[in-house]
């Protein structure tokens, strides 16, 4: 299996810290490379990293608060002027078309160089939205004050083909071999061949979910179920629960609460408002729930 | 005399780098704080250079490529999030209107907590446009490949009042002492006594020029004669001034003799292409012309 890399390129929110950049999530896998939101200075963010923003293919953003997009237009402006040619994909909620519109339109711009591919997603259960036999991208509507999508990044496994099993019961090497790796049962001489007696054990494979701005909702238990990494909205302590339910946020405790009941791993939290000065208290409280709690800084990285 | 407090926030150009921000330059004089141009990133490089971001009172943005314009959105809302309920002044060349408006309605954003006093600036020659009688702000249209403009801020000296040599001219306490300090002439007893005999001498007043992307043109020496500091475009070399033609701006050459002709104290270049690792060889092209010349880093202060 590859690897993948994901670089924390902004684990602020609301505004900008001198420590904490606003949301951005990178990852990048077999080639191919994507960012979850897209916060005002991303960018830089990603020259900082030493990232090659040329070759991003896809964008997903979760909402158009300002926090989450307002990179996109610097970012797409200098891919112009550094004279992309490929298209580039970006994903977002109801209203994507628009927001991208003005974004692209604002001042002299006018977008030349490259296309754009605008996906409006609309999910009430986690959906998947893009896959491209590596790898699959699911979202789902979370529960934000405006429409906002969590995001999961799901390595599809290969499995093993079976070429000596395959030729024992009788398949000829050939055609019917790809479509029993593709999962097709195919016909041998009358006798049905299914892709299990041919294909190796399923193998575990990688995922990533992003819940952003959200209450702590099922859908993003749904969304984030088994990952190895679920990256949770984690705005305030739990001793400001009121503050949170207000601004559409969760605490520490409810992240920590989502990831235990979703199963996973490891829980990142991040986008915490910015009265705390660091995140020891988060962390502290999100572990008496989900004890494999850490809070990304910018700029960390997480291979898997 | 007051001190003028100026940050080089963000001295890169086109592009964000790894050490250098996008377009924007704050000035402190007397309590009132402003902000020339405000590239992608402006809100968080105040943060992190600890300025009082919620007390701007106007910003002067010179045209609307990218660069300098696209950290105003941010910074807006932020404001706006902060409750600020001050009115902030925005003023830019024609079409500031529109490109506020894309900016401010981009995403879910309405601006509900304070006004913004948007000023469109005509300007072929250099103009006044503001003056509080602490200072004033002058622009004037530039050479760029689109409407650009440069502005100087000038402290408005006031001249001390002879307070004895009035009384022996027979000025009578009160009043007159206030209309001649103002600069009017006044009737005593049938005498004409003008502010000239009762004020100082005329003291020299700080000048702080700033001269964004454009070729060298005469509009620049003229906004800029007898500045303390000019800071200027200074995206290439002269080996590459065919560059800077086409990209409508000036080489470290042509800074330098633009310093030169508008007899200024100091000249600061900014703006270097992204090509160029550091401004050595730009700061040496440039004092072969105009000895007195630094590159600013962003964060690097100046106090006059």
């Amino acid at each position: 299996m590859s690897r993948v890399r994901t670089v924390f390129l902004g684990t602020g929110g609301s505004v900008p810290t001198k420590n904490r950049g606003l949301p951005a999530l990178y990852i990048e896998y077999e080639g191919n490379r994507m960012l979850f939101d897209c916060g005002e200075g991303t960018q830089r963010q990603m020259r900082i990293a030493g990232l090659p923003f040329m070759k991003l293919d896809r964008i997903f953003i979760s909402h158009f608060h300002a926090d989450h997009v307002l990179g996109l237009g610097g970012l797409i402006q200098t891919l112009d002027l550094f004279q992309r040619k490929k298209k580039l994909e970006i994903y977002g909620p109801k209203g994507i078309e628009d927001t991208i519109d003005k974004i692209i339109t604002t001042g002299h711009f006018v977008l030349e160089g490259f296309d754009l591919e605008i996906n409006e997603v609309r999910a009430k259960k986690p959906t998947r939205i893009y896959s491209n036999g590596d790898y699959s991208i699911s979202a789902v509507q979370l529960d934000h004050n405006v429409p906002c999508l969590g995001f999961s990044f799901q390595e599809i496994a290969k499995r093993k083909f079976l070429k000596k099993k395959a030729l024992r019961l009788g398949v000829p090497e050939g055609p019917l071999f790809s479509r029993l790796q593709n999962g097709e049962e195919v016909d041998v001489n009358g006798k049905l061949v299914k892709p299990d007696e041919v294909l190796g054990k399923p193998r575990q494979t990688k995922k990533i979910t992003y819940v952003p701005d959200t209450r702590p909702c099922i859908a993003g238990v749904h969304l984030a179920e088994g990952a190895d990494v679920l990256v949770h909205d984690s705005t305030f302590a739990h001793d400001l629960q009121e503050s949170a339910r207000e601004g559409g946020h969760s605490t520490a405790k409810e992240a920590a609460e989502i990831a235990k009941k979703a199963g996973v791993k490891k829980l990142a939290i991040m986008h915490p408002s910015q009265r705390y000065k660091d995140s020891k208290a988060l962390v502290k409280e999100a572990k008496t729930v989900f004890p494999d709690t850490f809070a990304p800084n910018d700029f960390d990285e997480l291979i898997l």
